[in-house]
C-alpha cells in the first residue's frame, strides 16, 4: 500500500517526478467557501523557490501552480482541489551518467531494491522538488488554519554548526538563511562560502513554532499530535531527527525540572512544546528538526552500479549548499498541513 | 477521527483505561497459519511488567493475556485476532484527589479541554497503562517479522545523563536498567537511588536497532519508514525525540562525511541508519528516542483545578522513578508494528 | 488488507467466531458525553437473539454485553469503548463432521481458498453470529443519531414469497416475522411451517427506512451516501440484492416520471429514496434488501470435502428456516452505522 | 472526511467538474514494470465517449489522455499516477439559468444544501462528466488484472422495459446499446425514438460478469468482495440497485434451490453469482445493476429556486435519452478498480 497521500479528513495525495511533465497535489476534504486563488498558493511556492537564495541551485523554476478543480468564482467548494505545478526548466541529459550508478547519500539504491525500476531524472520521486506539491497544499491549509488565528513560524536555528543565539523574529527573512539572528546569519554565509569551496555541503537544525494553537488538538493513542508531526516532518526527505518542546535535553532533567507549572490561564513554562499526552495544551507548539547535508556533492565518492561493481562518482548538476533555507517553508508545509487535519478532526467530535 | 489505531495492513486497535475492567487489542491483517499462543504473548509483557525490577512501581499485574478469537489450533486463522488483559491490582482510591485536580505534566488538562470529561483513575486512558496492549500485539507482529527473520534489540543509552559507553548488547539483561555497559549501569543505579530519596524522577535514551530488514520497506512520499517509526516512537507518551541514524549530529556534518559509501554487497558506514529516502537499505537500523522524565513526582508541584483555581499537589500513588527499563518493550513494539505493516504493504507491489 | 473495520470516523472494528470464547466490537471515535449503559446494547442484542421467535434456532445466548472501556460513570468519554459478549450456550461437537466437508452455500470452501486454513465450528467468522457485535455497536451509532433525532424502522417486506401488501408500521413487532401487514404475517406462519417440515429453507425482502436524516449526509463521488448503504448492508452474509428508493423499478420508468419534483419544504415524491447525487436530500431514505435462503438445510446436498472428493451431506445442528427476521436488527445495524459515521464526516466541513 | 478515493491498496482519487479546465485521477499503490501508454488509457475511454453512439449527447470531447507521472519509458514506476483529461467542448452558458433553480433528480438541490456552494455549470462534479476519471484509472487497474488473467464483461440486459433473451456476447457491439440481443437490440432502438420524440428520457439493467478471477478475494466482514462492488457500483450516479448472482430472485428460492452444489472441479450452478461468504469461489462473477433514466428532460418539470420559491423547469443543453450505454464502461471500470484492489489486498496475507 503506497504512501502518497497525508491526513485522514484534510488529504493530500501529492504525485510527479523531479522531470517529468509536471507535478501536483490533489486536496480532499478542503472546506467549502474559503477564498482561495492561484496566487495565495504561489506566493508560498515563492519562499522555497530554487534561485531565491543567492547560493542555491542554478536550476530555476517559475512554480506558476494551476487550480484545475474545486475552486468555483474564487471560493472552494468542497470538491478536491487539483494543483499542477509545470516543470519547465529541466536538464535530464544531467544525469544520464546516473542511469546506473547510485548516488551515496540518495534513494537511487533503495527505489531500485523496491521497485525494481526507477526513473533516474534528477532523482525522479525522489526528488526535493517532490516538496513543491506539499508547499502548495499548504498554502491551502493555511487558509483552514487562518479561520482559527493559527500561524506558523519557522526558521534556521543552526546551519553547518553555526547557532543563532538571539532569536528575533522580525530579522529571519532579512538574510538569505532565514536566520533570527543577523550575527550568526554572516557567521552562516562564512561558513556557506567556505564549504563551496570543497565542493561540500552543509546540514543544519530548523525550528518550527505555532502559536493560536486550541487546547483539544490530537488523537489517542497513536495519533498523538506529536507523533503526527513528528512523523510529517521526517517524511522530509532531509530531515533526521525531530524534537518537540524541551526534545533531548528532556533526558537530563528531572521530572520536578521538565514538569511546566499549570497557572490560572495557563502554564508557567513550556517545556513540552504545547503537547501534553499528544493533544495540544494551548500553549506554542514548538518542533525542532535535524536537517542533514545534501548528499550531492561535488567531491569524489565511491559507490556501486546497478550490477554491484565499485565505482568512483563526482555528482554534476545544479545542487544546493544545504537544504536550509529552501527546507523551511517545507517544514512549515508539513506543520500546517497536520494541523488543518486534526482540526478537522476535532470537529468529528464536538 | 480518533487515533486508537495504528498501521494499514497489518492493523492493531487499542482500547482500555488504566483503572477499567481490561485493556486490550485487536489485530486485523495477521497473514494466516502463524503459531500463536499466550505464553508467546505473556513473555512479551513480562518485559514491560510492572514490579519486575527492583525500583518500580508496585503495582504489581500478572499480565495474563487471553486470546478470543483468530486463532485455532494454535495458528493463526486469518481472522481477527482479539487480546485482552485484565486489570487486575486496581487501587483507583488513590486518586480520588485527582479528579478534580490537574497533575503537571501529564494529560489531564488536555483530555479535559479534548473531551469535556476525563477517567481520572490511574490517568485513564494516558495511563502507560495502556501500553501493555502495544507490546502484546507486538508479540503477534513479530511473529510475521520471524518469517523474514528480522529481530529488533533495544536498549537503555542514557539515564538520568549516565551514558552506557560500551554497548555490550550481550550484557543488556543482566542489570536492571537494560544497558549494555555494566559499569554505566552501575552509575545508573546510584543516580536512581539518589533521585528516589529526593522524590523527583529522571528521563533518559533509549536506542532501539532491527536486524534483518530487507532492503525495499517504507513508502515515499509520506509513508517513508523513517517518518512512520519517528511517528510510531513519538506515540509512546514519554517520548520526546527521535533520531534516525546520526539523527542531529549528521546536522553538524558535511556532505562527505555524512553520506555512507556504498561498497559491494552494502554500506562502508551507516550514518543513514539504514533508511535512504525512506526505504530501508538493508543495513541495521538505528533509531533513538529521548525519554522525558515520569512526571508523577512526590514533591509539591503548583497546578490548577477544574475551575482553574491555583492549587498545590504532591502526586500520591505508585509510581516509577523512570520511564526506563519499561518503556523498552514498548519502543521495541512499536517498531515491531511498523515493521510488520511495512513488510505487508511491500508484498502488495510485488 | 483485511476488512473488519467498518466507517471512517464513527470507526468499530469487530471480532469473533461463533464456537470462540467471545465476540466483540471496538468503537472508536464515539464522541464523548453521551449516555451509555450495557442495557442500551441489550436491548438492541435482545432482538436479534436466537429463540425470540418460535421458529428460530434452538441455540440460546443470553447475549450480555460487557462495556470494558471508554464508558466512566454512565458517559461516554471519547476513548474506544469495547464491547464484550461471551458464547455461552456452544455446541462444537454438531459440527464435527464439518471439518472436512464444505457446506453448499456457505463460506467453509472460501474461507479455505482464501486462508489455507479455517475454524470450522459453527462457521467460525463467517457465522451469522458474527453480526450480534454488529448490533451491539449499532446501539452505540444510535446514540449519536438521537442527539440529531434520526431513527431508523425495518420490517419483512416479503418471506418465502408472501409480500406484506399494507405497510402498517404499528404492527410490525406483533407478529413474529417483523411484518408490517398483518394478513401477510398469517401466511408467512404457513409458508414456514410448510417449509420446515420440507427441511428446507426460505428468503425474503427486507426494507428499511430512515426518518429525521438532515439533507447533506454523503461524499462524493466514491462514498455517496447510497453506495455506503448498499456496501453496508451487502456485507451482512445473506443479502444478495440492494435497492434505494425505486430500485430496479426505476429501470423501467421514464425520467419524468422517475424524477421527483420539488416543492417549497421538500420533494413531491421519493422515488429517489431521500438520496440525490449521493447525498440525503432531507427526505425519507428508502433502502430494500434481498435476503438468500438459510443455506444450512436438513435436505441431502450434493458437495466436495477438503480433498476435492464428491461428498453429499445433511446439515446437522440448530438452523433459522430464514434469516427473516433475525436480519432485521442486522440491516437496521449497518444503516445506523453508516449513518453515525456520514454524520461526524459532515461536521469537520462545517 | 471528503470521498473522493476508491480502494485501500490500489488507490484511485479522481477531481474535476464537469465545466472546469480538465478532469483527473491520481493512482497510488500500483505495481512496478507494467506497461501502460495514454493509447491504453484512451481505448478505454473511446468507449464511454459522448457522441459515439447516435443517441448520445452531442457533446464532444476527444478525451485525449496525459501521464503526468508515474511511467519512465513506457512502464509503470511504483510511483503515483497522474492522469489528466483537458475538458475541451464545455458550452457553460447552456447552463446559465440554472444558477440559481434546482434540477428535479439532480444533485443540484443536495450539493447546495451540503457545501452551501456549488458549481452549477453542467452539474460540476456531480456531472457524469465525472466518470471519464474513472474509466481512465480503470485502463490502469485492467493491467493489473491483466497478470491473473481476469477479464470483465458488461452489456445491457435491459434498455426502457425491452429486455435481451438471448446473451450473444459476441454480438453486444454491433448494435449501438451494448445489447447482446440483436433483435432486442431493435426494440431497445424503436423505444429510444420514441421517448426522443416525447422529450424524455430512458432506464435500463446493465449486467457485468468477471472471468478468471481466483478464489480467495474479498475480505470478512465488512469488506466482503460483494460488499465492495456493491457499494463501487452504487456510486456510479445513475444506479439505483445492485444484485449479486440471482439477487432478488433468490428471495423466492428454497434453500435447496439456492444452493450451489459442489462438484470437483467447482460448483454446479451459480446463484451465487461467483461469491459466497464475501469470498470469490473461482466461479464467474456476476453482478447486475438498475439504471435510473437520465433526470435532464426536455419536458416542463416542477421545481424550487435557491430562495425556496416554486419554479417550473425545461431543461437545456445536450443530454442523452440513456445512460445506456455509456455507463457500460463505468461500471465496467468500477469492477475493475475494485478488483485490483482486492487482488492486491489479498496479496499481503500470503
Amino acid at each position: 500500500m503506497a504512501g502518497n497521500t497525508f491526513g485522514r479528513v484534510f488529504r493530500v495525495t501529492t504525485w510527479g517526478e523531479s522531470h517529468g511533465p509536471a507535478l501536483g497535489a490533489v486536496i480532499d476534504g478542503c472546506p467549502p467557501r474559503l477564498a482561495l486563488s492561484a496566487a495565495d498558493i504561489e506566493a508560498e511556492l515563492e519562499r522555497r523557490r530554487p534561485g531565491v537564495q543567492a547560493h542555491a541551485t542554478s536550476r530555476r523554476e517559475p512554480d506558476k501552480v494551476e487550480i484545475q478543480s474545486g475552486v468555483f468564482e474564487g471560493l472552494t467548494t468542497g470538491t478536491p482541489i487539483s494543483l499542477i505545478i509545470y516543470n519547465r526548466d529541466v536538464k535530464s541529459q544531467d544525469y544520464d551518467d546516473l542511469k546506473c550508478v547510485f548516488r551515496p547519500g540518495h534513494g537511487d539504491f533503495t527505489y531500485q531494491a523496491k521497485y525494481g525500476i526507477r526513473d533516474h531524472r534528477g532523482g525522479g520521486r525522489a526528488s526535493a522538488r517532490e516538496t513543491a506539491a506539499r508547499v502548495a497544499a499548504s498554502a491551502v491549509a493555511q487558509k483552514v488554519l487562518d479561520k482559527e488565528g493559527i500561524r506558523v513560524l519557522a526558521y534556521t536555528l543552526e546551519l553547518g554548526g553555526v547557532r543563532a543565539q538571539n532569536l528575533d523574529e522580525n530579522r529571519i527573512w532579512d538574510n538569505p538563511y532565514g536566520c533570527p539572528d543577523p550575527e550568526a546569519a554572516v557567521a552562516m554565509e562564512a561558513r556557506v562560502q567556505a564549504v563551496r569551496g570543497q565542493g561540500d555541503s552543509l546540514g543544519g537544525i530548523v525550528q518550527v513554532r505555532v502559536r493560536g494553537c486550541p487546547p483539544g488538538l490530537g488523537e489517542p493513542v497513536f495519533d498523538k499530535l506529536d507523533a503526527a508531526l513528528a512523523g510529517a516532518v521526517m517524511s522530509v526527505g532531509a530531515v533526521k531527527g525531530v524534537e518537540i518542546g524541551a526534545g533531548f535535553s528532556a533526558a537530563r532533567l528531572l521530572g520536578s525540572e521538565n514538569n511546566d507549572p499549570l497557572i490560572p490561564g495557563g502554564f508557567a513554562a513550556n517545556r513540552a512544546g504545547g503537547i501534553l499526552a499528544g493533544i495540544s495544551n494551548g500553549d506554542e507548539i514548538v518542533l525542532t528538526a535535524a536537517v542533514k547535508p545534501i548528499p550531492s556533492i561535488a567531491r569524489e565518492q565511491q559507490t556501486i552500479d546497478l550490477e554491484g561493481r565499485p565505482r568512483t562518482l563526482k555528482v554534476k548538476g545544479r545542487h544546493d549548499i544545504s537544504a536550509i533555507p529552501r527546507i523551511i517553508p517545507v517544514l512549515t508545509a508539513m506543520v500546517r498541513l497536520t494541523l488543518a487535519d486534526f482540526l478537522l478532526r476535532q470537529k468529528a467530535i464536538l
